[in-house]
C-alpha cells in the first residue's frame, strides 16, 4: 500500500506556511520598536515570557522523557508486533518538540511584535494593525506548518497512522499542560494585578507603577499565544489522525459502512482515503495563506471586518481548491469509492459550513447590538444578581444552537460517509485553522501593544487607535472561539470513534452498568477538572495579591514612581504557582482513565469519554458566551452612565430634564455592573472600552472565561490522554 | 399469578398514613390561630393560595382530560391486548387526581399552620416547632399515604405493573406543572417583593404594606408545599414503578440475571419480587410513621437536630422492619429466590444508607462551620466577583461526592441483584420519603409564620423564636436535598432500565450515531430547559415589578400604611405569569423526546434520556449547593460585619485597637457580599439570620436554588414524558 504521491501537497504547504511565517517574522521584526521606555517594557515581557517558558519546557522535558521510555518499552508495538515500540515513542517526542516548537516560534515574534505594533499605532489604525496581523500569522503559519510536516513525513516514513498517533500523543501531552499551565499564570497574574492595584490603589490598568502589570502582559503571551497555540496544535493533529486511523481500519475490514451506501474499499483506495485527511488540510493551508495575503486592511473600516473577511475568503477558496485535489485525489479509483471520496469532500464542506455557523451563533449571543446582550444590560433594573443570573440564562440558551450545528454536521456526515465522514466534517472544520489561530493571535499583541503605548506614554490619541484595534481582536475571538469549540466537539468524537475501532470494541451499551457508569464519570469530570483549576487560580491570586501589598507597604516609593516595582517576583510567583498547580488536575486526567479502564472495562471507558465529550461541550458553550455577554452587557451599561454624567455637566439642556430622568433610568441599568469595581476606571478615564476590559477582567467575566476555556481544552486532552492510556490498560488486561 | 397477600401490609400503611394526617389535621387546626390581624393575613394566604390551585386545577383538568383521550384511544391495549387501553387511561386519571389531592390536602393543612405556628411561638419553641412539624407531617403522610394506596389497589385489581404505570404517568403530568409552576409563581412574588419593596424603599421583610408580601407567602405554599409535594409523589411512585415493571418482564424471562449470580424466577417468586417495592414501601412508611411519632421535641436543644434525629430514627427502624417482611415475603420461596431476595433486601439498605451519605455531603459543602463555606466567605477579600465564582467552584466540586454515592450504590446494587437491584436501591432511598417531606414541608410553614408574626406584630422576641425554628427548616433541608436529588437519580435509571425492558431495546450502543445523537440532545436538554424557566421568571418578576412600583406611585397611602395594597392585583399576576410560562417548557417537553423517538429511533430515546439523567444529576447538585453555600458564607460575613460595628460603638477597646484592624479585615471580607442589598437589613434589623436569608433571596443564590431545582424536577418529570411519548412513538412506527 503505496503512499499516494498527492501527498506531497500537504508537506509543500507545510513547508510553504514556515517559509511565510519566516518572512512575516523579518517583516515584523524590521518594524520600529518604539522609545525605549516601550523597549524596555517590552524587554521585560520579553524576558518573563522566556522565563516562563523554559521554567515549563523544563519540567515538560522530565515529563516527556517519561512518558517516551513507558511508550517504548511498556506499550505493545502495533505496527510490527513482538518488537520495541520504537516508531511511535519516537513520534511522541517528535510532537512533543513540534508543538513546544510552534509555541516558541509563535510566542517568540508575539512578544516582539507587541511593542512595535504599539509603534505602528502612532503612525495610525493600518500600521498597527499590519504588524499584529503579521505577527500573528507567524503564530498561525508555525502551527498549521509544523503540524503537516509532521504529520506527513512521520507517515511517508513509516505508513501507518498508528505511527501517527504517537506524534497526536506528543502535542496532547504538551497542549494539556501549556494550556492549563498558561492559563493559570495570566490568570493569576491578571486577578492579581487588578484586585490591588485597581481596586485598593486605584492605579490604572496596565500602570507601570503596579508590579503585576508586567506579569499580566507575560501572561497574554504565554497562556493566550503559545498556549492557545499548542492546544489548537493539538486539535489539528488529532482531528488529522482520527481519520487516518478509521480509514486504515476501515480498509483493514474492505468495507466503509455508511447509511447512504456501504463502499468496498480496494488497496489503492485505502490508500488514498488515509491521506485524504493530510491531504485536505494541505489545501485549507493554502486557502489560509492565500486569505491571509488578499487581506489588505485600508485603515478606513473596523478592522474586525478585515480579519472576518480572511475567514470567509479562506472558507471560499478551500471550497473550490478542495473540489480540485478531490479530481486528483479520484485518479485510478473505480466508480464507487470516487463518489465516497466525492462525498467525503462534501462531509469537509458540511464541517466547515458548521464552524462559520457555530462563529455566528455564538456572535449573536455576545454581540451588543442583538437581544441577548441588550436583555442582559436592561435586567439590571431589577438588580445585580438578576443581571448575572440573566447572563447564565442566555449562556444556558446559547448551548442549543452550535449543540443543533453540531449535530446536523454530524449526522448528514455520517449519512453520506459513516462514522468516517463525522472524522472528516472535523477535518474540514479545522481546514483553515492557520487562519483561525492567525486571528486569534492577533488579539494578545494588540492588547500587550496598548499596555506598552500606556506605559511608553505615547499619549491618548495613540492609545485610541490601540484600543481600536483590540475591540477588532474581540470581534474576531467570538467567531474563531465558536469554531474552535465545534471542532474541538467533532474531532474529539472522531477520535473516539477511532479508539473504539482501535481497541476493537463494537458495541458501548447504555444499557450495561458498566457503561452507564463509565458515562456517569464523564460527565461528571468536566465540573471536577474545572473546580480544580479555578480553585486554582483564586489560591494563586492570593499569594500575588499579597505579595504586591508587601511591595507597597514596604516600599512606598514605587506608587510615587520614584522607585520601580519588583517585576521578577510576581513572574515568579505566577510561573512556580502554575506549575504547582497543575500536579493534581494532571494526576486526575492520568488516573481516572486508567481506573475506568481497569474498574469498568474499555467500553466502559469509550463511554467515559463520550459523557466527558458531552458535558464538556456544554460546559465550555455555556461558560464561554456567559462570559462574552455579560461583558458586553456591561460596556453597554458603562456607555449609560457616562451619558448620564455627560447630561449632568450641562448638556442636552442638563439635570431636571427629560433627556435627564431617561438617562438615569439608563444609569441605574448599568448601576449593579459596578459591583465589578468598574466606576474608578469610568470616571477616570473616560468609556475607552479596553478600560471596561479590564475593569471586568479581574472579575467573573474573565474567570467564566478561563472557566470555560479549561472545559473545552480538557475534553480534547482527556482524550488524548485516555486514548494513551486505553492502550496501556488494554495492554495490562491483555497481559494478565 | 395471584397477589401475594403480604401486599396488605402496604394497604394498611397506607390507610394508617391517611387516618394520621388527618389526626395530625384536626391537632393542628384546634391550635389558636392568633391575633385578629394575624388571622387576616393568613386568611389572605390561605385565598391567594387556593385561587393559585383552583387556576392551576382547571388548566391541568383540561390538559389530564386531552391525555386521558389519548391514551384510551391511541395507545395501545398491552395488558388485553387489541382492547382499549382503558385500565391504563383510568389509573392515569387516578394518578392525576391522587397527586392533586395530595397537594391540596398537604397546602390546605399547611395555610392553617403558619398562623398557628406563629401564635405558638408566642408560648415558646417547642409550641411553634410542633405545629409547623405536625403541619408538615400532614403534607408528608398525605403524600405517601395516597401513592402506596393508589398503587397497591390498582395492582391488586389489575394484576399488571404496566397499569400501575398508567398511575405513575398521571403523577408525572402532574408533577412537571405544579413544580414549574408553582416554582415560577413563588420566584415570581419574592424577587417582585424584594426588588421594589426592599431595594427601592427601604420596606423590611414580609412588611404589610409592600404589595407583593402576601403573593411572597402563596409562593411558599403554592410553590414549597404543594409542587414539592406533587414532586416527591411523581418519584415514590415511579421508583415503585419502575422496579415492579422490571420484576414483571424478568418473570416473563424467566430470569432475574446479575453478576453475583443469575437466578431463575418461579411464577410464585416472579409474584412476590413484583409486590416487593410496594410492600418495602408499606414498610418504610411505617418506619417513617414511628420516627414522626417518636420524634418530641423538648424545647431545649436545637431543633434542626429533632428533625434530623427523627431521619436516622426512620433509617433504622426500616432496616429491622424491612428485615423481618423479608423474611415473611420468601415463606414459600425456593433457596435461590429466597437468597435473592435478601440480596434485594440488602440493595434497598443500601440504597438508604447512600440516601444518607448523600445528605451528609451537601450539609458538608453548606455548613457554615466546614471549608468549602469558610474558603467562600474569605475569598470574599478578593472582590465580590470571586466570591460568586468560589461559590461556584465548590459547587462544581460538590457534584463529585454524590456522583461517587450514587454510582457506588448502583454498582453494588447491579452486582447483588442486575438492574432489578438498581431499581430496588431507588426504591430504598424513597423508602422513608414519609419523614423527608414532613421535614421538607415544615419549612415554608415556619417560614409564613415569622411573615405572620411580623405582620401580626407579635414582637420581636417571638420573632427570634420563628426565626430559630426557621434556621431548623435549613438545617434539615440540606440532609433532605441530598436525598432528593440522589433518589432521582436511581429512580430515572431504573425508570431508563424498564423503559428499555418494555420498549425491547436490548442493546444502545453508543457507538451508533443516532444513540449518540440521543445522548447529545439530552446532555443539552437540560442547560435549555434551566435557561427557559428562568428566564420566564425573569420576564414575570419584571412585570411584578412594574405593578409595585404603580401601587406605591398611584397611591402613597399604601406606603404610610393608611390605605392597604392591593394583594389581588400582585397573585393574579404571579398566578396568570407562572401558567403563561409554562407553554413552551411543555411543548418542548412533549415533542423534544417524540422528536428524537421518530427521528433517530427507540435506542436514541433511551440515550436521551440518559444523557438528559447525567446532565440534570450535574446541573442539579451543582446549582443546589453553590446556592446554599453562597447563601451560608453570606451569613457568616454578615456577623463580621456587625462585629465591626460593635467594636466601633466602644466595645473591646473601640477604634483603633488591634482587635477593631481585625474586625476591619472581617468587615472587608463580608463587604461584597453586600452588593445583594444586604446592608439595610442588617443595620436596620441587627442580625436576624431570616432577614438575610431574605434579603438574599431574591437575588442569585435563590435564583440558583430554583435553578437546582429545574433541573432536578425536569428529568423526572421528562423521564415520565419520554415514557409516555416513547409508547406513543413505538405505536405510531410499528403501524406505519
Amino acid at each position: 500500500m503505496a503512499v499516494p504521491i498527492i501527498l506531497i501537497v500537504a508537506l509543500i504547504a507545510g513547508i510553504i506556511s514556515i517559509v511565510l511565517a519566516v518572512y512575516f517574522r523579518s517583516l515584523v521584526l524590521k518594524e520600529d520598536p518604539g522609545n525605549e521606555r516601550m523597549q524596555e517594557v517590552a524587554g521585560y515581557i520579553e524576558e518573563g515570557a522566556k522565563t516562563y517558558l523554559k521554567v515549563q519546557y523544563k519540567v515538560l522535558g522530565i515529563f516527556v522523557g517519561v512518558l517516551f521510555l513507558v511508550m517504548l518499552f511498556l506499550l505493545p508495538n502495533m505496527t510490527n508486533p513482538g518488537t520495541l515500540n520504537w516508531e511511535q515513542a519516537i513520534a511522541y517526542l517528535i510532537g512533543c518538540v513540534g508543538s513546544m516548537l510552534a509555541g516558541w516560534l509563535g510566542m517568540y515574534v508575539g512578544v516582539k511584535a507587541n511593542t512595535r505594533a504599539a509603534q505602528g499605532c502612532t503612525k495610525g489604525t493600518k500600521a498597527g494593525f499590519d504588524v499584529a496581523f503579521f505577527g500573528g500569522a507567524v503564530m498561525g503559519l508555525a502551527v498549521v506548518g509544523v503540524a503537516l510536516i509532521g504529520v506527513s513525513i512521520i507517515y511517508w516514513i513509516f505508513q501507518s497512522p498508528l505511527v501517527v498517533l504517537g506524534f497526536s500523543f506528543g502535542a496532547s501531552s504538551i497542549a494539556l499542560f501549556m494550556k492549563c499551565g498558561g492559563g493559570i499564570f495570566t490568570k493569576t497574574a491578571d486577578v492579581g494585578a487588578d484586585l490591588v492595584g485597581k481596586a485598593e490603589y486605584n492605579l490604572p490598568e496596565d500602570d507601570p507603577r503596579n508590579p503585576a502589570t508586567i506579569a499580566d502582559n507575560v501572561g497574554d503571551n504565554v497562556g493566550d499565544i503559545a498556549g492557545m497555540g499548542s492546544d489548537l496544535f493539538d486539535s489539528y493533529v488529532a482531528s488529522i489522525v482520527a481519520a487516518m486511523m478509521l480509514a486504515a481500519a476501515f480498509g483493514v475490514a474492505g468495507i466503509i459502512k455508511a447509511p447512504f451506501a456501504n463502499v468496498t474499499l480496494t488497496t489503492i483506495g485505502t490508500s488514498v482515503f488515509i491521506v485524504a485527511p493530510v491531504v485536505f488540510c494541505g489545501v485549507g493551508l493554502i486557502a489560509s495563506l492565500i486569505g491571509i495575503y488578499i487581506i489588505k486592511y485600508k485603515g478606513s473600516e473596523e478592522p474586525g471586518k478585515a480579519l472576518n473577511t480572511g475567514t470567509y475568503l479562506a472558507t471560499l477558496i478551500y471550497f473550490a481548491l478542495s473540489a480540485v485535489i478531490t479530481i486528483f485525489l479520484s485518479i485510478g479509483l473505480g466508480d464507487d469509492e470516487m463518489w465516497l471520496l466525492w462525498r467525503i469532500w462534501g462531509t469537509s464542506v458540511i464541517g466547515l459550513i458548521s464552524g462559520i455557523v457555530l462563529g455566528f451563533t455564538s456572535d449573536y449571543f455576545t454581540r451588543d447590538d442583538r437581544k441577548p446582550v441588550q436583555n442582559i444590560a436592561h435586567a439590571a433594573k431589577e438588580g445585580h444578581a438578576v443581571v448575572i443570573l440573566s447572563g447564565f440564562s442566555y449562556g444556558l440558551l446559547s448551548v442549543v444552537p452550535p449543540a443543533i450545528g453540531v449535530i446536523l454536521a454530524m449526522t448528514i456526515a455520517f449519512w453520506l460517509a459513516g462514522v468516517f465522514g463525522v472524522a472528516m466534517a472535523a477535518v474540514g472544520m479545522l481546514a483553515i485553522v492557520g487562519t483561525i489561530v492567525t486571528n486569534d493571535a492577533y488579539g494578545p499583541i494588540v492588547d500587550n501593544a496598548r499596555a506598552i503605548a500606556e506605559q511608553g506614554e505615547l499619549g491618548d490619541e495613540v492609545i485610541r487607535t490601540a484600543d481600536k484595534l483590540d475591540s477588532a481582536g474581540n470581534t474576531a475571538k467570538a467567531i474563531t472561539k465558536g469554531f474552535a469549540i465545534g471542532a474541538a466537539n467533532l474531532t474529539v468524537m472522531a477520535l473516539m470513534f477511532s479508539f473504539a475501532e482501535e481497541a476493537g470494541i463494537t458495541v458501548v451499551d447504555l444499557l450495561s452498568v458498566n457503561v452507564l457508569v463509565g458515562a456517569f464519570i464523564g460527565v461528571v469530570i468536566p465540573a471536577l477538572f474545572s473546580a480544580l483549576l479555578v480553585l486554582a487560580v483564586q489560591r494563586n491570586a492570593a499569594k500575588m495579591v499579597d505579595e504586591i501589598r508587601r511591595q507597597f507597604e514596604e516600599n512606598p516609593k514605587i506608587l510615587t514612581g520614584e522607585e520601580p516595582a519588583d517585576f521578577h517576583k510576581t513572574i515568579d510567583i505566577a510561573t512556580k504557582g502554575s506549575l504547582r498547580e497543575l500536579i493534581i488536575p494532571s494526576i486526575i486526567s492520568i488516573t481516572v482513565p486508567i481506573g475506568v479502564g481497569i474498574l469498568f472495562g474499555v467500553a466502559s471507558l469509550v463511554a467515559f469519554l463520550a459523557g466527558a465529550i458531552l458535558s464538556g461541550f456544554v460546559f465550555a458553550v455555556f461558560m464561554s458566551n456567559a462570559d462574552y455577554s455579560l461583558f458586553r452587557a456591561k460596556s453597554i451599561s458603562g456607555a449609560w452612565d457616562n451619558a448620564k454624567k455627560w447630561i449632568e455637566d450641562g448638556n442636552l439642556g442638563g439635570k431636571g430634564t427629560e433627556v435627564h430622568k431617561a438617562s438615569i433610568t439608563g444609569d441605574t441599568v448599568g448601576d449593579p455592573f459596578k459591583v465589578f469595581g468598574i466606576e474608578n476606571q469610568l470616571s477616570m478615564k473616560g468609556h475607552r472600552r479596553t478600560k471596561y476590559k479590564h475593569a471586568v477582567s479581574s472579575d467573573v467575566v474573565d474567570s467564566f472565561d478561563f472557566h470555560g476555556f479549561t472545559s473545552n481544552v480538557q475534553w480534547r486532552s482527556w482524550v488524548a490522554w485516555k486514548l494513551t492510556c486505553s492502550i496501556l490498560v488494554q495492554d495490562i488486561l491483555t497481559n494478565k
